[in-house]
């Protein structure tokens, strides 16, 4: 598949350092449940996907290097990992399926045994859940000629267990002959746009063009995007999505112009616990990552900063939501029960 | 009037370079004509109505150090001027107002006098506009209490003859204790917003909270921000504005939020001879912008960028288009024909 955010070779989990992209490909193994904790807050990884299948592997590693309380380390892991970010609720999902086989281990040789192969099993499912995302949405599309998309934020190999979720529908219509270009926001603060989706798709040789984020309503005016396609990190019960700041302001834009709106993402995405999207969490992070890049000052050090890093889009702006288990259209409580009960 | 962004002593033009801004308060003396076009085409003075006092100035410059074919050198400067940036129309009206008083001068002598009274003229006259409209503006949104509002870009004294358009406004409410917050938008690609706003905003003790462009719905769907407040390049018979790249996003959000969405700009910027903003010269820069930031790189280096540095937005997203010379509400032909004939 290429391009990789996470290795696991059955002792230990190499993340690539994405917060180094594109400059620098480099990989960092995390030992222990700690260290993965720390890599997600970090965001050495990230994507909503990514965070959750890291933090399964997480577990699996305390699991391996617990001693006779081995009960014990693995609950304090769970909650190390459970406090790393909060938006993201693949990683609660995550966490809730190891936990679920933890419970059930009568010994450390088989917590060690069985937690390995659920992270395995949870990494390996993200990957097919794209794929069969990709294929959905491409029926839901049905592009006769090639079209234009648009996408936010990165949710493509480095953001899941490999392909993308909205950037796997965007590889989906390229290999299918169907993508004429694709804008990528450069997505401000943390630029994951052209940091890590120019990349990879500059990378795959996909028709990428990168854009500011204040040039993404200009884009859309000019008639010829077709859909916005992004990724979520939190779905709530009335088909309201957490996403990447910016994501609501594009959801506005394309409902002005007429252009469709779909969001991808594995169904451990979905939140059905929570009624509605101003439940969820939304992380605010340093001010610094506006202020500053890579340690230079864009604006005075003192000036204080509004820094969500997440936003709320409301259902009635979605078109289309895509996950593995189907796609519901014109998103609100019934469909999101019908499929996800 | 605290922070200016040029200096006239009767001999020579001195800029201060907002590339460098904030980390470098650095002058440059432009010596001549061309030497102010490079300074306005490198942006080391942007703003339209900086640019247009600079070129003038400009022209200033070129009868100053002009010699024996002073008409031709002056034409030449005109020329070189008139091309340095294409979307601003203050800087053609500038031009042409300099024109008019150099084709009256008979002789070098009187061009040098004259051009510099001129230049001066064009310099006083917009600090006097912006001190008019952040009254008659004051007057507009009568604030009971005091009011968060939002602004894009910098329209402070570093991109007018002093006190700024939009950012006068601004400070108008802070001097008559209305004020509450102004959220800056960074303004991507060349961060004008952190750069220059929030410097200069925090120098002078304003309550600014500096925010990546996505975040802007963010925060007005947080439903306390009661007005968006902007400045503008280019307006056209018909009231649309052409103004730095995300202003039209924010005018689609602002409607959609219900929040107002007020222009400030001097009458130079008004374009009667264009029918539609559509007609409107809009400028792409280098996608080095956009994929570097002082030669760092933030993507890969061989990645197409579209680059847009300005965007029309459509009169009838806009509530209020201030001037000197008065306002037009719920602008379009009339309201526009009854002020600028």
């Amino acid at each position: 598949m290429g391009t990789v955010a996470l290795r696991w070779d059955g002792q230990s989990l190499a993340l690539l350092d994405q917060r180094l992209l594109p400059a620098e490909e480099r990989w960092m193994t995390a030992e222990g449940a700690a260290r993965v904790a720390q890599c997600i807050r970090d965001m050495v990884v990230r994507g909503a996907p990514a965070i959750g299948i890291s933090a399964a592997y997480g577990v699996a590693l305390a699991a391996r290097h617990a001693g006779a309380d081995w009960r014990g380390e693995i609950r304090h892991a769970l909650r190390a990992l459970a406090e790393s970010r909060p938006t993201a609720v693949n990683l609660f999902w995550a966490l809730q399926r190891m936990e679920r086989v933890f419970e059930a281990c009568a010994s450390r040789e088989e917590a060690v045994a069985r937690l390995a192969a659920e992270a395995e099993s949870i990494h390996r499912e993200d990957l097919q859940a794209n794929l069969t995302m990709a294929d959905q949405a491409l029926a839901v599309m049905a592009p006769e000629a090639p079209l234009e998309v648009l996408t936010h934020c990165n949710t493509g190999a480095l953001a899941t267990g490999g392909y993308g979720t909205a950037l796997g529908v965007v590889r989906r219509l390229h290999e299918a002959g169907k993508l004429a270009r694709v804008y990528a926001d450069e997505t401000r603060p943390w630029l994951q746009g052209s940091r890590l989706t120019a990349w990879e798709l500059a990378r795959d040789g996909l028709p990428v063009v990168l854009n500011a984020d204040g040039a993404a309503a200009s884009i859309l005016a000019r008639g010829q995007v077709s859909w916005v396609v992004v990724g979520a990190d939190r779905i709530t019960a009335n088909g309201d999505v957490a996403n990447k700041i910016g994501t609501y302001s594009l959801a506005v834009l394309a409902r002005h112009h007429g252009v469709r709106f779909m969001v991808v993402a594995p169904s451990s995405t979905v939140d059905m616990s929570l009624a509605r999207g101003s439940d969820i969490p939304i992380e605010e992070r340093e001010g610094s990552e506006v202020r500053e890049i890579r340690g230079m000052a864009l604006a005075p050090a003192d000036v204080p900063v509004y820094n969500p890093v997440f936003d709320v889009t409301p259902a009635h702006l979605i078109d289309v939501i895509v996950t593995e288990k189907g796609v519901v259209r014109q998103p609100g409580e019934a469909g999101m029960r019908a499929l996800f009960g």
